[in-house]
C-alpha cells in the first residue's frame, strides 16, 4: 500500500465519523441504517480506534438521536455525540444571546436552559416542514428589527439524503434569511472549525492522528481539513457523482 | 430650480411606477391605497405625460390585480400593466421550456397556454404562504435532478410590504434554490434590463425622457438605471432610512 501512500494511516487513533448519509439515512419512518454500517462501528471500537460521531443533526436532543440508532442496531452513546445544539447553547450564554428558535420542534428541549425571553438573535436549524413562510417570515422580522442581526445557523448543509429521496437543509433556508437581510449568519456545527476542534477535544486525539469521514464534500471533508485533519467522503447517502471512494488529504 | 439640476425634467414624457409600496400597501385585506396616490395618478394623466406601472406583482394575474386597484380608485387599466408573469410566458415559449409553477396559486391562470407536462425548468413567483418545505422541496428536487437545471425568477426583491407589516419577497427563495442547487436563477421581472426595455416600449417613451419611480433601491431604481432611465425612491413601503426623496440620476 505504500505506493498509495497510506504510511500516514498507521498513525491514526481516533475517526470522526458523520451519521446521516454514512451510518443511516434518515427518514420521517425513523430512518434505516446503511448496510454493513452497525457492524463497522463494532468494529472500529474492537480494534482500539477511539470513535465521536460528530453530526449536523438538529432535528432531534443527542438523547432522542442516540436512542434511535441503538434501535437500529448501533454501539453509541451521548457522551460520543458532537452536535450544533449543545456548541450553540455555550456560544449564547458566552454572548448573553437570548435567542428566537427556528428549529425542529423535537430540538426545543436543548434549549431548555437558554433565557428566551425579548430576543436579540435567530438560531436557525433544520426546522424541515417547520419552515413554512410565516415561520421564516416571523424569523426575519425579527433580524430585521434589530439594530445589529445575529443569525447563528445550526451548519450550512445544501441538502441531505432521507430514505425518500433528498431534502432541502437548513444552509438554503440561512441563505433565503442572509439575503433578505443583508448580513451573514455565523454557522456553529460542521464545517466551523470550533466545531471540529470540540469534537477532536471530546474525542482525545490530535488532529494530525485523526480522520474525519462523511459524505459532505463542504461540511464534512472541507471543514476537517481547514482543522488539519485527513478525510475520507464516502459514496453514501448524498454523495452524487460517479466514482469511487475518494481519500482526500 | 435650476441649481438642483431640474432641467431635465422638463424633457420628461413618460413615468413608470411601481405599483406595491408606492401606490398602495398590498396585505391578506386586500391592502389600502397611500395617500394621495390615486389622485397623483389622476394628475398624471390630466397632465399629458404617458403612464405604465412597471411591478413585480406576481401573486395574481394582471386582470385580477388591475380590477383590485380600481375598486381602491386607481384609473388603471390591463394594458397600462407591465408585469413578470406575461414576460416569463415569452421566455418559456422562445426557448421551448416547460415549467414546473412555485407560484401564488391566483397566478397560475397567467400560464394557461403553456405546456407545463414533464418539466424542464421551474418558475419561482412570490408564492407567500404556498412557500411551504414541502413545495420547496419539490422544486428543489425537479431541479437537483436536471441536468441543466434551470431556474426562473420573477423578481429578485428581498422583501415589500404589507399593511401588517414586512413580507419575505421572492428573492429570499431564489437565493434558498440557487445555494441548494448551486445555480444561478434567471431574473424576469425587475431589476432584469428586458424588462424594463418591455415597459418603454409599452410606454411609447425612450429611456431619456422616461423616469421611473419605487421604493426598492435595487429592483425600482437600480434596473432604471441600468436602462439608461432616471429613477426617484419614495419614502413609502418599504423605505426604511431617514431622509427625503431620494433622487438617483
Amino acid at each position: 500500500m505504500a505506493g498509495w501512500g497510506w504510511g500516514w494511516a498507521r498513525a491514526v487513533r481516533g475517526l470522526l465519523l458523520d451519521v446521516s448519509g454514512v451510518l443511516y439515512d434518515s427518514g420521517a419512518d425513523g430512518g434505516a441504517p446503511i448496510a454493513g454500517s452497525a457492524e463497522a462501528v463494532r468494529r472500529i471500537k474492537a480494534s482500539g480506534l477511539k470513535l465521536q460521531l460528530c453530526t449536523n443533526e438538529t432535528q432531534a436532543t443527542r438523547a432522542d438521536f442516540v436512542r434511535k440508532l441503538r434501535a437500529m442496531g448501533f454501539d453509541v452513546s451521548v457522551a460520543e455525540v458532537t452536535a450544533p445544539a449543545p456548541a450553540a447553547c455555550r456560544l449564547l450564554q458566552e454572548r448573553g444571546l437570548r435567542p428566537h428558535l427556528l428549529v425542529h420542534h423535537d430540538l426545543v428541549p436543548e434549549f431548555a436552559e437558554i433565557d428566551k425571553t425579548n430576543p436579540n438573535c435567530v438560531v436557525l436549524g433544520d426546522a424541515a416542514e417547520h419552515f413554512t413562510y410565516a415561520n421564516l417570515n416571523e424569523a426575519f422580522r425579527l433580524l430585521i428589527g434589530m439594530e445589529k442581526p445575529v443569525l447563528i445557523s445550526l451548519g450550512k448543509g445544501r441538502y441531505y439524503k432521507e430514505t425518500d429521496g433528498l431534502k432541502l437543509d437548513v444552509g438554503a433556508y440561512m441563505k433565503a434569511l442572509e439575503y433578505a437581510c443583508d448580513i451573514e449568519a455565523e454557522v456553529v456545527g460542521k464545517p466551523a472549525k470550533s466545531f471540529f476542534e470540540s469534537a477532536l477535544a471530546e474525542l482525545g486525539v490530535p488532529a494530525e492522528q485523526a480522520v474525519m469521514i462523511g459524505d459532505d464534500i463542504v461540511s464534512d471533508v472541507g471543514g476537517a481539513q481547514q482543522c488539519g485533519m485527513r478525510a475520507l467522503q464516502v459514496r453514501t447517502g448524498k454523495y452524487r457523482k460517479v466514482g469511487t471512494v475518494s481519500l482526500i488529504f
